[in-house]
């Protein structure tokens, strides 16, 4: 062996032989293990019934091909592992009358927990067809993975689950969002030593530098250490015992191991770890609480080094089964061709003596259904398994008292976001136990800094003395940052899934990072809409800032609009996205966000200073309708107009209207209707989102017949798919974000994209057949403006000063009031 | 202190004081420091003129409000951490003629790279106006962070760099993926402690589990513990020593720290570390290369704790910014409106004395001109950094050797996924130093296992006996697992940047895990275009299969096809994607993925097996032109159609072909053109995309007036957006993919989202004008049929026979060529 490795042997990291653990106290009876022993018999029996049956649950009689499902379909590698916590958790639950959530990291192993909600009778509550009996039994096993059943992970339907583990990485994180102001709480959470690879799992670890003993309540991590992925070992079972004890105290936690295969002793190594780690947290707690002084303890965690498929036979015709990874999904796939193979499963099913653990009618017999605890302690009961049992609304200020006042339109530059950080601010500091802000470091520099003034940052790492000078870190605090997109949004979905409320902000280009986390969240809230128990959650609210048009010196990296593509790929029952033009608009978007249940709403609006447009009255009325007529710049008094000028997002708003206002300096006699869209999906038509305008108000805004000069926000094409089937879609032209990268000043970048000003009003003229010979002059002079403004910025890295101070030059022709022809 | 923290004192974690480091050697003379030290010193003058100057670059005079750019852009915290690093390595590189890449995981330092690139003489060789003098130094100054010039990030536009560090996360992957097969390469790679939160950064420290010593090179990383980032201090920074130590063992590393702010003593620390590590990683390369036995060494690494914004004034007008997170970016923000601060700044940039180590005329004095390497050996001047410079194409056999024979169009039903495997067997076996394959644990699953025939899977981890029983793991090999889509993605990144080829296999779903990665590699290729020196590289393939159509019993979360959406916003010059829809047109784009350069293509197919269409020279055509008419299955004579059927993906072609089959049986007066798109962005206009169609090619195909049933393997959006300017765009109804979770089969999949057999020939009906009362009939009669299969799915939990085995039931109109009206 080399010097620099330690002293591996293959037997000290062996999932087999009899249980070695940390704890070695044995506070199990051999009546106790008896029994524990049968009841994680009839899981496992009931896991591989799930796998295999469409009838014959009980194997009343000898087991043939017409019993089983035409299609073998499921996970069994981590069945074993995960039953076998789950019910040594139960036992723990009843003596100290505990509050558990159970959070399965390797959702893969679905049947493990269904068999555990069905053991408990919670499957029967929810779903009254699946009774406790042989005919129920039949039912619960032929629906899994069968179409309109249930699918292979702990998805939706899954009673006490809130973590579906088809996308692996974010047990975790789902975790520490539960228990945040869940005193009481400990989330029971199985990771996967797959799922434990990769980077969302392995950077969540550090979540106990965010989590306060005192308010918050505790996440016991059980690190199965199954051996095996898909194909391939795990990198962490493979590693020597000594990193492994290291990486976990590294990472902060106290490890505590259990490993083995040998049943009776594994029972007593499990069942006095789990109770070790039980009598921790709550000295830690009580430690804290007594004293009121929070501070961060070792937390414990459990290394649970078991074989891939526990309990299956180690080999079938020489080639092995249980511990290797060819027990990941159905155990013996060829039981339909191969008779003998259909024996060895009969036999193994039969290993698990489901006579003995369910009476004839295919009950469990009474003394294994005492064993559970009852009503909502049972782990497949907790109401935070359904958070929307638990949500109450947030206690909102009214957001109109934060309203930017005595608005010039089009004259007013203020701060959006500074503003809407005091709406922030007061509904955090009304809503200090169930309201939170999370984001990866970048709160203050999205000029949401206020928000501090209500509650701070959480941090229990350690203090330095200058922290004093503006760290704004504490122990208890409302906002959650760590540089890790991934924690913050597991943390988030965590917290609002178990019955809360929360906000996400980041900057827009990096939102991508999360892309799949947020499409994995939106296809559970879609899939939720569906299933009766559920009830409805907050939503997920993304607030992007620092946008593509204000990224000077960052540049390119930090350019990329295209989340909003993901999101309107999603079901159109679950996303809605809004573009607030002003600080108005911005306030009351939010307060509605705020307000909604099992949505993902994105909101996008720059952190920087911006010009404003509407009075808080006309905000609300503009947001209600989610797109409209600007009167006050339009001069076609709503009637017909030669061009329709339409904008999409702060930035483009701004420059939309300053070429409107060119146009109506150098073409004083061309009609010009001015139309903001604040809710992206009023251009989609009502047939395909609840939010689509029907054709007829479509045209009434847009036109059928005249130009659109569409200045968006995000790439142009967004637009295109979503309005490609509408009247006079061929009119519609659209100016947005397209890929190349340069260092630019915000004109510069404008231009380049055809979305500044000068573009615009060229467009618009090109698009006008009556103005062509009339335009060709004004156009040669939007050009020598354009060209004279960029080489000012070109030359002093900085935009001409009459761009970054451009005002609407037009006195108001209906000063506050805004109108449009729908709606209203 | 509570008793489960360890013993932490402040002090004890503390940025500042003499040096503390684990070694303590001394091997710089008095002589030796002073000049490192004016080096150091150096560097820093030119990293704060970049942040500052456009005008008086040396200082000759006394320092303006007009010397300073309009627009303070840029980043100061990290540029001494890492200035101080690449300094110190310089000598280690001429004592021991070493081969060194520095990767800036903090690339928001730029300025600490790009002062050594412009010091080390190659930004003048590759920018001949950044001479090394007094007019080139301002222009070098002027143009950072300046429209027209360079970002702050290590964009492309750097000399010596393949990370940008625009996006946090990939330091240390990208660095494993430059060391792969290069034996003699250390990669000297700063991580940022804010990085290092990141998700991706956290798990890819596992990457030595992954390394051979004899056959790859060594990552020597530089944790640099800045304490900071935007606004937090930073976690890594704010734990125990004890914790930190911990944890960089458990990750498989032996941490050397070198900590403090003493710069006399940091730099003996520093010199005799770095020096350490060298020689260690030199130790076990040589142990495993003398004695042929790889192993996994414990590699060495250093954490190195300084502070923020090291050589700061500590404090500006009593408020901390050295050590702070005030030094992040420009340190003294005010200098215009506050002359006291400008005189700071002054004060500061003269500690440097920059009179002492530039000459008059602005060059570096030649006892300082001596202290870096030379040619290639300097970092900034490494041909890796410029990876094309090495890249050599690869040893491709004629793919055509490995077509499937004898096709009988719409009949022969066989492996696409394995068949291809042979291909990739081979080009791995005639490459076995310069191509690798990776996937996160899919490449099995994914029908790909026939590559480790030429090539295992490399494996450092620990063996067990059981691996011999089909493990396929090696010390050597050429297949890359590891759970973590990110780590395989950065990995790759570094392999093809550094000069080398690659392929990543993943599930389709979860790729979206890293778009913000796919992202960031497009933006900068697309930029590299335009970097003169740089030479091009191998294109990023990316191979997306267990697609949406087959993922049964994964059900709703394995469901998401919008990866496409994501590339096609990208620039056209750099994203392509293909969708073979059977096995030789597989081979034929593959094998023109693998040789092209400077893209990133996307090609998806399933890896069950499929009904098989073209000949191989048939596919060589079709792929060639990317879509084109399949005469074969088409009865219009190539002339009048009533319809057209268009498909794109494997599925979906094979349900369009079914549809078409239907039409013909039951309406055979029907005439019929049959289209199949392989290109996606062939679909687009010749003027949005290089592929692109020009309309009059487009409608030959699709025609401008016949209603076209597209059958799209994606979100159907995307298709309308590729395609909302054609002519005869209203006629284009396109299905595909629409958000709905439920388990089904995959007949039942198709129904619901319309892209079924049945639904598309009912389509078609409804689109006919001319067919309506004659239609109504067949119409009821297809949806009966559809109503039937169905119902006999959903009974069974698998599609029927007739459904699963279906195949063209007419004969060839003309065996084995299929013509298309354009290209050829």
């Amino acid at each position: 062996m080399p010097p620099a490795s330690d002293e591996v042997t293959i037997e000290s990291i062996s999932p087999y032989g009899v249980a070695r653990s940390t704890v070695s106290e044995k506070p199990l009876s051999a009546e106790d293990i008896r029994k524990v022993d049968a009841y994680f018999r009839a899981s496992l029996y009931l896991c591989l019934g799930m796998l295999y049956l469409k009838k014959n649950p009980l194997l009343k009689n000898p087991l043939s091909k017409e019993d089983l499902k035409a299609r073998l379909l499921g996970h069994w590698g981590s069945d074993a592992g995960q039953a076998f916590t789950w019910i040594h958790f139960n036992r723990l639950i009843k003596k100290y009358d505990l509050d558990v959530l159970f959070v399965s990291g390797p959702g893969h192993g679905a049947p493990a927990v269904l068999s555990q909600a069905y053991l408990e009778g919670t499957y029967s509550e929810v779903y009254p067809d699946m009774t406790e009996d042989e005919e129920g039994m039949r039912r619960f096993f032929k629906q899994f993975s069968f179409p309109g059943g249930v699918g292979s992970h702990a998805t939706p339907e899954t009673p006490g689950s809130i973590h579906e583990g088809g996308e692996l990485g974010y047990s975790i994180s789902h975790a520490f969002g539960t228990v945040f102001d869940n005193p009481n709480l400990i989330s029971l959470t199985m990771v996967g030593d797959g799922e434990a690879e990769t980077g969302p799992l392995a950077t969540s670890w550090h979540s106990t530098k965010f989590l306060n003993p005192i308010t918050d309540g505790a996440v016991l991590p059980v690190l199965h250490l199954n051996g095996y992925k898909i194909n391939n070992p795990t990198i962490l079972a493979r590693i020597s015992h000594k990193e492994l004890e290291n990486l976990f105290l590294g990472y902060g936690w106290t490890p505590y191991f259990v490993e083995g295969s040998d049943l009776e002793s594994m029972h007593q190594a499990m069942a006095s770890t789990l109770e070790h780690c039980v009598l921790e947290i709550r000295k830690y707690q009580k430690q804290a609480r007594d004293s009121g002084k929070a501070f961060r303890p070792r937390w414990p965690m459990i290394v649970l080094r078991s074989p891939k498929g526990w309990t299956a036979p180690r080999k079938v015709d020489g080639k092995l089964l249980e511990g290797f990874w060819r027990a990941h999904q159905i155990p013996i796939p060829d039981v339909f061709t191969n008779a003998d193979h259909l024996k060895v499963l009969e036999n193994w099913m039969r290993s698990y003596k489901p006579e003995e653990v369910f009476d004839k009618s295919g009950g469990l017999i009474p003394e294994l259904k005492e064993l559970p605890p009852t009503g909502t302690s049972r782990m497949s009961a907790n109401p935070v398994g359904n958070g929307g049992l638990l949500r109450k609304p947030l206690d909102m200020p009214d957001f109109r008292k934060y309203a930017l006042e005595k608005i010039e339109p089009g004259v007013s530059n203020l701060g959006t976001m500074t503003n809407m950080a005091k709406f922030l601010r007061d509904i955090v500091g009304k809503n200090m136990h169930n309201f939170r802000v999370f984001g990866p470091d970048e709160t203050e520099s999205n000029k949401l800094g206020e928000i501090y003034k209500a509650g701070k940052k959480v941090w229990l790492g350690e203090y330095f003395e200058e922290d004093e000078d503006g760290g704004n870190l504490a122990y208890e605090g409302r906002v959650m940052e760590m540089l890790s997109e991934h924690t913050c949004e597991g943390w988030m979905e965590g917290y609002i899934l178990s019955g809360r409320h929360g906000l996400l902000n980041s900057y827009e280009p990096f939102i991508h990072i999360i892309d799949s986390m947020v499409n994995q969240h939106c296809k559970w809230i879609e899939k939720c809409n569906e299933v009766e128990w559920r009830v409805k959650i907050s939503s997920l609210n993304i607030l992007l800032t620092a946008t593509v048009w204000r990224q000077d010196h960052n540049g390119f990296t930090h350019q990329d609009p295209g989340f909003l593509d993901v999101i309107a790929n999603k079901s159109p029952e679950v996303v809605r996205i809004y573009l607030p033009p002003d600080g108005n608009c911005l306030l009351s978007v939010t307060d509605h966000c705020l307000r909604s249940t099992n949505y993902v709403n994105v909101i996008v609006a720059d952190k920087q200073d911006h010009l404003q447009f509407l009075s808080m009255e006309d905000a609300i009325a503009h947001c209600t309708k989610g797109l409209g007529i600007w009167d006050c710049f339009s001069n076609d008094q709503g009637f017909d107009p030669d061009l329709v000028m339409a904008s999409c997002g702060d930035v483009p708003t701004l420059e939309s209207l300053a070429a409107t206002a060119l146009l109506r300096e150098l073409l004083p006699e061309l009609k010009i209707r001015f139309v903001n869209v604040v809710d992206l999906f009023k251009l989609i038509s009502e047939v395909d989102h609840p939010h689509g305008l029907s054709d007829r108000e479509y045209t009434s805004i847009f036109t059928a017949d005249r130009p659109v000069i569409f200045n968006f926000h995000s790439y142009p094409f967004l637009i295109h798919r979503l309005t490609y089937k509408r009247p006079g879609s061929l009119n519609l032209h659209v100016r947005g974000y397209k890929e190349k990268g340069n260092i630019d000043t915000p004109l510069e970048l404008a231009i380049r994209n055809q979305t500044d000003r000068y573009s615009l009003a060229m467009d618009a003229i090109d698009r006008i057949p009556t103005l062509h010979n009339k335009g060709a002059g004004v156009r040669e002079k939007l050009m020598n403006m354009q060209i004279a403004a960029k080489a000012e910025a070109y030359e002093n890295g900085i935009d001409p000063i009459f761009i970054r101070d451009w005002r609407w030059p037009f006195p108001q022709e209906k000063k506050g009031t805004l109108q449009t022809l729908v709606g209203k």
